[in-house]
């Protein structure tokens, strides 16, 4: 939670997130901002809605997490969205309800606070139940958008367990062979404590997450695969009449699952890893499944999942988690096609975390657009923090 | 364990392997063999190497489970391989050995038992141990191939659990961007206890699993899409071609994760995945990965991953289950696109389990001949079982 954390030399990271890296960092496209700078601009901004600097705090660790990390999709550029739904699906004054405690297990109701902190509250229980028992699960109904996925299962791995989380989301991917758009894009993050820094997965269960078509959009560049779908399964490739198609939620385009549009590509795996999102999300917490999450007034919300696992659980845990570190090394050191480099999950994030705690976090020139904007209207300076 | 089980009317199911099943139902290929003759008949066999009724009995009853859900790569076409390993990589003498035991975990070390008598102990203790305390996680070292990854996690399910399983397997599959083969097929499987049938997930990391490939060149046809590629990245679309190139071991070919050969598709996410099997099988019960099965003289054998999870530690479990049922309803009777069905993960299962039971279980010519030959060479009769 504090900026020692942020600094520290051993760092986590998504590869799901980083996969355009290269054109999005191209310097004309986006400025540098200090990391520190604009996650205390951003605790300022969630205060502004009347949140208290606590609360303030942990959303903005949470963004500051995916910036840094180069996880873009889900940091600064999701902000307008919160702004957006803030006092209609972000109840800003609400609390949080504990509804199952058990040795093992958590439910909460969190009753429609930013998603960031009901997570927040979720995880660290787990991760305290996991330390005392060897092992602990927890849902949250009623939240809302949390950010990036593996934010919270890197806070176990930063205390020496195994961490996951699962979130479901608004409607966006067409399960397989349907044509309507039923399920989220449903990430499934797990970040497991290793040297030089934490093997880091978080994968949306949709071929990519619904905010990398925004990144395309803004970037106003075609979807380069078939990411998304018409209702006869073909796919479209202009990632603003996609972005459009989805964002009107009326069954003219949907997301493909992992795999793709057939089980010849194993369309039907990702299909099925985003089912088990929604059991251990909405259907555990006896909340909102993602067909449901915009139902209502208010709306139902969206549901998180939590787990966390103490290594020792499975004997002397040094040599298991060295033992993973030295295989991953292999993984990194085999022949490559001719080209490429291979990566483990959490590489790209560690070297965009080095990048940008030294050189800045960059942002596009709309996403700071929109931040000036939602400051202006609260009353908070940006002086010093979005000049350029 | 017993034929009154494999009767039951509810039934639990793989998708994974049913994605073939119109061309190889046809009759011309196979002919169809009683179930119950079959399941005696595959324990007689076990029992033929030296193993015990009861062991037998358990091997028969993974394979059966296999057979008679159309997860045909894991049935009785696989005996060959078992028959191969007898006495060199499969030990029948050997006994297990617990090396963890705490209230929520358990570590075997298989002794390279048959995989289906490791997997079973390993999935009952984890079950009884859920019971208890809600959530019990468990992993086998030191063992050979198990069978379908789903029987495992089903038996969780049959008892009212979320049951989970994983396994490494041998080398078969690129890291994405690697052209050494690496990681195993390592499938991650999953069983929820819902009606009519249980939701039943089993799918390899892999497009497809290695089986897959071999039931294609049984029925010399082409792989239908990107399943194997060349160290360039390259697809192989002759079946036979890629297969034999898989099982010489050379590097000349990789199945692709799943998700296939570029991140633009989502080849990390399967990659991913497949290195989380990595860790809960081969890491944590600190034997092999699956670059190191094959090492060592006796082998090191492949490691597996077991997990149970009681529904009533999140409330109310006939809710919970009844909720996810519908839901699962709602899915099948969404809008298809035009001459798609929409299936639930299981329900392709639970038809071929009706099916099967009722007019048997198709076995490939092929496989009826690798079986005669063992049953010849062990001194076992077949009569009235294989007969034609």
């Amino acid at each position: 939670m504090s900026v020692a954390q942020m600094t520290r030399p051993t760092m986590n990271v998504t590869v799901q997130s980083n996969i355009d890296d290269g054109p999005a960092e191209s310097a004309a496209d986006r400025h540098r901002y200090d990391a520190h700078a604009l996650r205390d601009l951003t605790s300022r901004i969630v205060q502004g809605y009347g949140l208290s600097a606590h609360d303030g705090d942990v959303v903005a660790d949470v963004l500051s997490f995916a910036d840094t990390h180069g996880i873009d999709s889900h940091g600064l550029q999701r902000f307008q969205l919160y702004d957006a739904q803030m006092g209609n699906k972000i109840d800003p004054a609400a609390q949080s309800e504990i509804v199952v405690d058990t040795p093992v297990s958590t439910v909460i109701d969190g009753h429609r606070r930013m998603g960031q902190l009901n997570g927040r509250q979720a995880m660290d229980m787990t991760i305290a139940k996991a330390k005392k028992t060897g092992m602990a699960i927890a849902a949250v109904r009623h939240s809302c958008h949390y950010g990036a996925a593996g934010y919270y299962a890197n806070l176990a791995a930063e205390q020496g367990l195994i961490g996951f989380s699962v979130t479901n989301t608004e409607p966006a991917v067409y399960p397989l062979y349907a044509n309507d758009v039923w399920l989220g894009t449903n990430p499934i993050a797990c970040a497991i404590p290793t040297r030089p820094h934490a093997f880091f997965f978080d994968a949306s269960t949709s071929v990519v997450a619904y905010g990398k078509v925004e990144l395309y959009s803004k970037q106003r560049k075609d979807l380069p695969a078939a990411w998304v779908v018409d209702p006869n399964n073909q796919p479209i490739h202009d990632s603003t009449d996609a972005l459009g198609r989805l964002m009107r939620y009326d069954n003219e385009a949907g997301l493909l699952a992992t795999g793709g549009n057939s089980e010849y590509t194993g369309g039907h795996k990702g299909y099925g890893f985003s089912v088990l999102v929604e059991f251990f999300s909405g259907i555990v917490s006896q909340g909102a499944t993602t067909d449901r999450t915009a139902v209502g007034d208010p709306v139902e919300g969206i549901s998180h999942g939590f787990m966390a696992i103490d290594p020792r659980i499975f004997g002397d845990a040094d040599t298991i988690l060295r033992n993973f570190s030295e295989y991953l090394d292999q993984i990194r050191a085999l022949h490559a096609v001719p080209g490429k480099r291979i990566y483990v999950h959490g590489d790209k994030e560690a070297e965009a975390y080095e990048d940008r705690m030294t050189n800045g976090v960059p942002l596009y020139h709309k996403t700071v657009a929109e931040l000036r904007g939602i400051c202006d209207r609260l009353g908070i300076s940006y002086a010093g923090v979005l000049d350029h």
